[in-house]
């Protein structure tokens, strides 16, 4: 993030970079010192804003078995967030076995069925709603980024209490998923900033290899399970306990209070 | 593991050493170089020989949920293997709730039938049998340790194999259980070996709190969920990723194979 810089106190700058230079020819024009954008914020989903991951870890377990693939429980955990299809690679290659492209699909029907009987148990991790609300208050943009498929994110939209119309954007839509940098850069794109002047926020060091890869700023959240150490070896520049925690310190990533934002 | 030392190409040594300083007599005794027995290894049983951690963790979100207790699921992750007196006391503490000890039986009752309804995914992890066999062979002496109670211990002897004649401590058997060291004191009385002897091999950073404070080496290994820098954090000698990967790596921890082993 070299090209963060201080934003002049009581600046009032566009919070829509477009993907073009335009900022950097605004900059240009200005005889003061350099300004930027207020950074965006890009979500990952499960594990980071919803509280879903081992009911996912344990659906997997159930789905695999179905087909004869017996997987220590850890290791799809260390796989959980990736794309569906190299997550199946990452499990066939601990199996060494081998399956074909139907036979695939049959699992991930297995696992979202699998998912489905535990989506009752889910809930919102805390403060991920207030973490939103308050973005959206200041005029942060912000969207949600998920390796799963739209079928399973627009119920978790529902438990954060978010409308249709929420910037999301799933594996549909892009043509790799994590640990490639394209949902990041989708999701970028689809509020009108700069990637690279994007905080990516997530929980497994998938979202944090794939931030790393699209340029933007990487902060990781234990509430998916990972460990401290494993989220900064991936390039987390800090790492909270969940969003009500980073909410508590989203100072520390550049995101100012705006004058008006009431202390605590 | 200061008082270790190299034992002599070929030498024989009894396998048992009593709880007393016989061991240091004899060794005062000859004239040669000083020798320690084989250490005798301690094993932690969920996470570490059975693939039971994050059903143990779904059940308990379950019986908390049951008296109105909502707990983020990753924080439950980091608190199992503790002593379920302390497990209860740590999570209270997140949600600044109090129970009677009436309600925490009833919890421990809720999260018992809650796992009990998980254990049928429950499996050996790779390698727990193989271990365990072949450090039999070898004459190399073993226990389990566990923070889990006798009616859970024993499906787990079944799953795994085991005859009821193997060697373990269950919480009954104990004032306090992990992270004080009491359990793994108490399962190296039970082979007769001195625990500063023992090596205390586990998944969680409990069993190495108390291997620390038993005066036992810890090995850590990565098959109940956690990273290996939170492992190596807690004092970890060595890290492996599974019973199998501990089984390959067994020189490394001290254990020497006899000349009769076969490789591989």
């Amino acid at each position: 993030m070299g090209s963060r810089r201080r934003l002049a106190p009581g600046a009032t700058v566009s919070r829509v970079s477009t993907p073009s230079s335009a900022g950097m020819a605004s900059r240009a024009e200005t005889a003061g010192p350099p300004e930027t954008d207020r950074p965006a914020m890009l979500f990952d989903l499960d594990g980071t804003l919803i509280d879903s991951v081992y009911q996912h870890v344990l659906a997997w377990q159930e789905a695999l078995a179905e087909f004869g693939i017996e997987l220590s429980v850890w290791k799809i955990h260390r796989r959980i967030g990736m794309s569906g299809g190299l997550f199946v690679s990452a499990l066939l290659r601990e199996t060494r076995g081998s399956l074909s492209p139907e036979q695939i699909r049959d699992i991930n029907l297995a696992h979202a069925a699998a998912f489905g009987r535990r989506r009752a148990t889910v809930r919102p991790l805390p403060g991920a709603g207030a973490l939103l609300d308050l973005l959206t208050d200041q005029g942060v943009k912000w969207a949600i980024a998920t390796s799963g498929p739209a079928s399973a994110a627009r119920p978790a939209l529902d438990l954060l209490g978010l409308t249709e119309n929420t910037p999301l954007v799933t594996r549909d839509q892009v043509r790799h998923a994590k640990p490639d940098p394209d949902l990041f850069i989708a999701a970028a794109a689809l509020i009108g900033v700069e990637v690279t002047d994007a905080i990516v926020v997530g929980d497994s060091i998938w979202d944090l290899l794939a931030a790393r890869r699209a340029g933007a700023l990487g902060v990781g959240l234990l509430s998916g399970g990972y460990g401290r150490e494993e989220l900064e070896r991936a390039g987390a520049y800090r790492v909270y306990a969940d969003p009500a925690d980073l909410l508590d310190h989203l100072d520390e990533v550049g995101i100012r209070r705006d004058p008006a934002w009431p202390v605590g």
